[in-house]
């Protein structure tokens, strides 16, 4: 199978994802009066934790991008892969919105970090299947040794554990994952650039 | 019409299906309390039937690539074939949902057999409008004659009838079937690879 | 703006519009019973209603391919000819579920007819609209002076009379002229066939 | 990144954001009565300010293909500029479910003019971003000195303002920016034309 079509098929998906999750937010009622208080009380907190949501798909879709420009055909093992990445990710608008709802209680936060941790494991079994391909050294190669890759699952573990503590305090870990991650990842692209800046011999 | 186009418009309606089933589960609501026991309690087995039926339409977009293959372009019957699988699969929501909702009741369970029946026999509805083309012929030596297909609908009806015994002990079948096409199709890439390694004459 | 995108946006909206109409059906509640009497009860007619309505956005799909098969530039016009058609055909999931509810009641029947009615006149113009671009005449000439086209909106109409009889009765011109649709247009088909096989002089 | 691949996700959200507004509509229960007086009084308001979002969102999606005719190739902050350009369009949904549900009170239509006024103030943040790009000074030039873009925002500030004195009256300006947007924008396309007129020295 070409690369080209599962990349379509998962944008698709992502462009599903980071939409439905609006139809999931709650608007006050007419017996909570339609003022900006009740919106506010209602769904000012839907509205942060979707962007934080919609950050991190964002994330998904800009990063998943780069891994499949080292290799231009996949097998059925990254398909899979793939495609349990994708799993993950569309629990996100159930997971979010359970953490609005509940007004950030402590298990909904700490089930939030888990779908973090779940998504960010099976991107990283997705790199190990592309790895696998010819021409997906090249993949290794160009994310190195060192990376935000490996900062943000401890960072999801501290959330998780903070979220026992106190919920908001085991947010901050995955705000600070999402802000880190905004800076696009520009070492695939780096690598490609010197890659076609080598001299041929 | 080109295969491309009904590829894309299928891989699009697969997207959908596969996404906004999320959108029907239930999450506990603030008299059931935000802990995980309610969790469990009101949405952990809509995960379960959501993951089985994520497998499903996985597994259907995955062998649906491999059948255009074959076939550069498609008529007006090959069109409504693939639109009477759609149908079926655009129902997956519906039946996984009421799977889920009736905590595996038998007549739930006996629905969601025959949507998985009638989306295996319009598949092989399609795979014959699509053996009419020119060139289908060879997806017909592709397919070979055994395989998982054949396998696929007496399972499905074995379940159907084992619901009438026990909802869960129904479900069994179908978990199998999904298993079994975990393993991706290779079969039409065999043979396309197989052509191309073919001595010219 | 080349045609191929407005038609890649087209299928994406035209394939939402299908998958969503299924999230508008109800079924049975605990209090009603899982079962296939209560299932029939409260989602048969859903279900369909659900299939005609399918199988109109199938038609429009398919038809919808073969406008732009003669032209590969759109202008501005064309564009928001296109977008009208969209529009009406977004508010067939709503038209669909009040039929449903409704149990087919007069004035959901009315309605329905009313959409089907504004679709293929939006539809109608649009193909006016294309006629206006260069090559647009081709068009004019592949779709002829007779067929479905000026059947199908006397017999909407037919339909909507027939409603305030009875709502059922009226119903039978609905699926009377999507029938007589399901049989693809082969028309344009025909004439570029006919135009490649012409003697080049 | 290719710009086409950046269109192509774009486009998929455009057509989600478009298409699901449509679930949101709510039609006559059967205590309401199923007649068109009910469904005026019940979803009358929700498809005037559905039919206003289509055309907002409609003519974002127009104009949104002409900014990446200018590049082939965007990058990390063009891409961001073009997610949080998404990010106030897929609020459209909940804004105008909230203006049809307060039938138009005050607040709601304060806020759907905040939102109008966002997604502006994004996509000129977005035409920043791209003429940032090599190739991109000819947007700038393209774009040239006045317009469209410069009068939008003030008859939001207006729409707004006039919301606290009658939200009826607030609504006038959001759809007189509607309607003057609804002709399409061709300077891009002259500017495309005059550059292929050139003679080449």
């Amino acid at each position: 199978m070409q690369s080209s079509r599962l990349e379509a098929f998962s944008d698709g998906v992502l462009a599903i994802i980071i939409t439905i999750m609006v139809l999931e937010m709650h608007l006050p009622s007419d017996k909570d009066g339609h003022t900006f208080h009740a919106f506010f009380d209602h769904t000012g907190l839907s509205l942060l934790t979707y962007l934080l949501s919609f950050v991190y798909v964002g994330i998904y879709w800009n990063n998943h991008h780069h891994l499949f420009q080292v290799s231009e055909n996949v097998d059925g093992v990254v398909l899979w892969a793939n495609l349990h990445l994708l799993f993950w990710l569309s629990l996100f608008p159930l997971s979010t919105n359970w953490l609005a709802e509940s007004h950030v209680a402590r298990d909904p936060t700490v089930l939030y970090g888990i779908n973090l941790l779940a998504a960010a494991v099976a991107y990283f079994v997705l790199t190990l299947a592309i790895q696998r391909l010819p021409g997906g050294g090249n993949l290794q190669e160009a994310l190195g040794g060192s990376g935000k890759e490996k900062i943000s699952p401890p960072l999801y573990v501290l959330g998780i554990g903070l979220a026992f503590v106190s919920p908001w305090l085991g947010l901050i870990p995955f705000v600070v994952v999402a802000l880190m991650w905004l800076v696009p990842d520009r070492r695939v692209e780096r690598w490609l650039q010197a890659r076609d800046e080598m001299p041929k011999v």
